[in-house]
């Protein structure tokens, strides 16, 4: 008899020998149908895998994360069995699956080169395969036999991964006529892939080695579903067009220069105006609750980031230091900004009464990231943090966390992120060694972070395990108009660098004490929220933050003059627009602003011009009738008012 | 017969041997009287040194660079002649002069420690010396002489810098008891030193070696009249009271660690707001002027700098390139801006229709300085420029000059530097090779400049071989409220890194044409203009700029809630203020107000809680009478306004 425990710690017995699919089948038939792997003690499994001894079993589905996993795993098979009946003289890299789909590496040949006219056919020899019922079948295979199997079939690339395996791990999946050398796990066969598209295709090096071939890269996705595919492919499409990459270059906000470098951004013009309003907002809020701007150098001395620890966390794999040519001094690109804000912090003593403190700094950090991985303004290797650190007592830091959690919503709700969560990340009670500090003042801030997430009414998820060493914290996730989820900002709590650097304050007591500290970002960076921004709103920004909130539209040449002077005066309302100055008539220049979304038109003629008055069109609202500058700026500055939350 | 040429070109004739002073003599008495040196073929001589074959000869009074510089270097003599008569033991290094005084490097042997209740003995000496008419006499001495004359006195450091030099260039300067190895030139006798003062005292290491001996380092200053010691020590003290370094700690704007890194300045809150509202105030001067902000990364690849020709310049003496872990790139913490801003201006194709451009970035940038030459915020490794480059045709060149010098002379007047020379730079018409551009090109510009300067009506004085060797510049040098000198904006032009980089716009022909560039800085740097801002105002700024613009004043603990209340709401006119909560008698809170020079006292008590007002007092000027809170907001917001030139 085997015992199989299930997630919800009920135990069922089975007579050996026994598979997941087994134990499914035995819950319900519906369940099996839509099993797709198993987690026996924590590893994934093919369902039919058989289990002999005692475990614990987890069924994972399409709509868990092992699942999908699997599917697109052996989706990845059934792309290199079609590519095999196809290209026989194919060779084969790896294949595995990735966060959406799959891909496999593989060696078309001399001669044959392929593009997306040739994916068609191999989607319906996909097809055909998943019609005519193939099992997917697992094997050990001793060392010799791989290699013999591999050598004589001519691929290369699976022989020499196979040199690099210990003798008895080595395992083939065998479907139809094509078999891999993979540690699986897979679905039994390949009947619940109901929908498939390969999507592109791209050189990849073998291993990633620029001195080594390089290989065709064949990206697909699959799904159980003919209409997730639609969904899927519609997402992308849209996707395509909010992409904060393409749409940067057209708005012009940001560039990149090779001769600057890689990942480094170039914030043009528009973009760097952009970034101010934001900037200008958040110190606005900020400085209502109390924080304090500082600034400080982009760099440290070494010995002041091997004091925080970041220099053992990042100095392997970032920016190397940098030394001075006398005096044998050695500093590095910033990692992080609480080291600064630490030693502001130590300038002068501190007193319980002085505390909170809050220090924030729009502050620019550095980290190496492999020209690879870079990608526009969510993975460079320069961003400035909206960062502040909070220097406060025990008893206070309830309070702060609301005061934080506050200034996140605020954000959220001006900007209009009004889908998202918040994951609670607590540590292991079974594993304390791993934190530092007691376990009463853990308690004290898992309970203040959990209290204020309530009190806030947030909507969150708590997961044991996932907070930093240093302390608990919380992130916000936000889903985008389209759907797709961004972490944006965080709070964290923190014992260690308060610790490290020996920061004191002075308590009612008369007695030193230890601040605790809290590290907070609500943008996350500038960085990566402008471009969250973008892909959110698809460049159709707030009017507070637009670039350009009114274009003038003269109805003649003869208007252009009075055109420029009613951007003179509303200029000194802080409004900022253009003048449509084409020789086109004014029903072209209308549609032409309609398209290009400038929020307001403004249309000047000869009575607009002898009346000092302009005539007003809202986007997609249309005519909003003739009035003098003045009652059209406070028309939009009530707006803005309104989108900040600021109206009386 | 020896010929004689004057700075005039006169040329007189005298009967050899004849001196300098004879030429003086010739002159009058009473110039001979006042004479100190005299540079003859350039070269500055003792006044009694013989002139034995026709020369050109400058003479030199107190009222030139070269004639202080004899006096104190003779003053040095001086001093070494006391401190050995009054010193036996002590061995001399080197005693030059320097900017204001000058200073001896002596051993006073084991068991002597010097402190500043010594001078004046050695002064009384000095003056004893002085007294004795003794003559200063120049002689010529082989290497054996000299290397036996200070290796019998045991004079150790002498006889090291003996065996550095060549036989036959060897003088020794002989002043009574006392000899010195000296190339001069000095005066003739001590007679004109009527003022002596000895300032202070340093440990220097032998040679700036910190492995050899640190000897004591004796600093003086000395003056033709009585008079001057008195003004220059009242100016000492005056200087000493401004010190920025001083002000800043008092102040609470900025501060070093010296973890974080010598000359790296961190702001403080209060310093970070008086800095912002100084870019603010300069923001929004050069967005009126057209100008865009861009923001740029900090560091950038080393072959953008060989480009530019600044890894050539300053790669060698500056911080060490950043490489990184993979992928063998090299990086620069930025020396200039100017890259980066060449880079964006090539992000996109230009027409002659777009320009000028005019791209501005508080930029920052980092040079390595050797700590002893680093000086509060003046002399820093990081510094933030507010930089702007503008691309213009060359007809376009004068009048963005013109704009460039009026933001200059609005900055001076708000700030009221009312007390500014400007400086033109031109290239020397003899020696064009050292220049980059043909002479059409530098007529224009210089001519540009010239004309610009004259209708802006600048106090100028040109110097010719001054221009930088990319192109001629403006220099603008303040007075401060003490008379000291600071050099501040500077206004370039450029024809060098348009041809490096080779950029481009097209032209009315449609022809491509190369833009010339104005870098241009009004404050030089946010560090060095805080710095020279708190020395000239003595910390107290302007009312737009200030820290605290007012003080609220309860007269009992009952109104200190009200006094909140009226923080806040004076807050939401943009008014900054703090509270004075101390249990003092409200006269004795005006006085140390008065004292602290915040610019308006806010006394509260029942009748303002109970009719929503306060009483005004304005520092230096006294009651101005109860109003409401929008009224004192209207009366300091117009008062800014003026100070700003923004009234109506």
């Amino acid at each position: 008899m085997i015992k199989i425990t299930l997630p919800d710690n009920s135990v069922k017995e089975f007579e050996s020998p026994i598979t997941a699919l087994d134990v499914a089948k035995s819950i319900s038939e519906g369940l099996a149908r839509n099993c797709l792997a198993a987690s026996v003690n924590d590893q994934v499994w093919d369902l039919n895998r058989e289990i002999t001894q005692d475990c614990n079993i987890k069924l994972h589905t399409w709509n868990d994360a092992e699942g999908k996993h699997t599917f697109w795993h052996s989706s990845a098979h059934l792309m290199a069995a079609a590519v095999q009946a196809l290209y026989p003289h194919a060779k084969f890299g790896i294949g595995p699956a990735i966060e959406n789909g799959f891909y496999y590496d593989i060696d078309f040949g001399e001669g044959t080169v392929l593009s997306s006219e040739d994916f068609p056919a191999i989607e319906a020899k996909m097809q055909e395969l998943v019609k005519s019922d193939i099992k997917i079948v697992r094997k050990d295979v001793s060392k010799d036999e791989a290699l013999k199997y591999f050598s004589q079939r001519g691929e290369t690339y699976k022989v020499e991964l196979i040199n690099e395996l210990q003798d008895g791990t080595i395992t083939f999946y065998e479907s139809g006529n094509f078999i891999d050398l993979c540690k699986g796990p897979h679905l039994t066969d390949f009947s619940p892939i109901k929908a498939i598209k390969i999507l592109s295709l791209a050189g990849a090096y073998w291993r990633g080695d620029e001195k080594r071939k390089q290989l065709t890269r064949l990206y697909a996705i699959t799904f159980p579903k003919q209409k997730d595919l639609t969904e899927y492919l519609a997402l992308l499409e849209e996707a395509k067009k909010r992409d904060h990459r393409k749409l940067g270059k057209e708005l012009e906000l940001f560039t990149f220069s090779q001769t600057v470098g890689q990942g480094l951004p170039l914030w043009l013009p528009k973009g760097a105006e952009l970034r101010a309003r934001l900037e200008q907002f958040l110190r606005k809020v900020q400085r209502d609750y109390g924080y304090e701007q500082v600034i400080t150098p982009h760099i440290g001395n070494v010995e002041l980031y091997k004091t925080s620890g970041h220099y053992q966390k990042y100095g392997q794999d970032s920016f190397r230091t940098i030394t001075t040519p006398y005096e044998g001094e050695e500093y590095m690109l910033k990692p992080m900004n609480c080291p600064h804000h630490i030693e502001i912090y130590k300038a002068k003593p501190h007193s319980y009464k002085d505390l909170p403190v809050r220090y924030a700094e729009f502050g620019t950090v550095y980290r190496y990231e492999q020209s690879g991985e870079l990608h526009g303004l969510t993975r460079v290797r320069s961003f400035t943090q909206d960062d502040a650190h909070i220097f406060c007592t025990p008893e206070q830091l309830k309070d702060e966390f609301c005061k934080v959690i506050d200034i996140v919503l605020y954000i959220f709700k001006t900007l209009k992120f009004d889908n998202f969560t918040a994951q609670i990340s607590l540590r292991d009670p079974s594993n304390k060694e791993k934190y530092i500090g007691s376990d009463e003042i853990w308690e004290k801030a898992q309970q203040a972070i959990i209290e204020a997430s309530a009190e806030r009414g947030l909507n969150t998820i708590t997961e044991i395990g996932e907070a930093a060493f240093y302390g608990p914290k919380l992130d916000f996730m936000v889903k985008d108009a389209i759907g797709r989820k961004w972490q944006l900002g965080t709070i964290q709590v923190d014992y260690n660098l308060p610790e490290r650097f020996n920061l004191e304050y002075i308590g009612a007591d008369n007695q030193k004490h230890r601040p605790i500290m809290i590290h907070r970002a609500p943008f996350g960076s500038m960085e990566r929220f402008v471009a969250v921004l973008i892909e959110h709103t698809a460049g159709i920004f707030p009017l507070w933050l637009t670039p350009e909130q009114f274009i003038v539209l003269p109805i003649s040449e003869k208007y252009e003059q009075y055109s420029h002077n009613v951007l003179a005066s509303l200029a000194k309302y802080d409004l900022r627009g253009s003048i449509d100055e084409r020789n086109e008539k004014t029903g072209k220049k209308i549609r032409d602003a309609e398209v290009s979304k400038v929020p307001y038109m403004l249309i000047v003629g000869e009575k607009e011009e002898s009346q000092g008055l302009v005539s007003v069109r809202k986007h997609g609202e249309g005519d909003l009738g003739t009035m003098p500058l003045a009652d059209f700026a406070a028309l939009v500055n009530n707006e803005i008012a309104l989108e900040l939350g600021q109206s009386k």
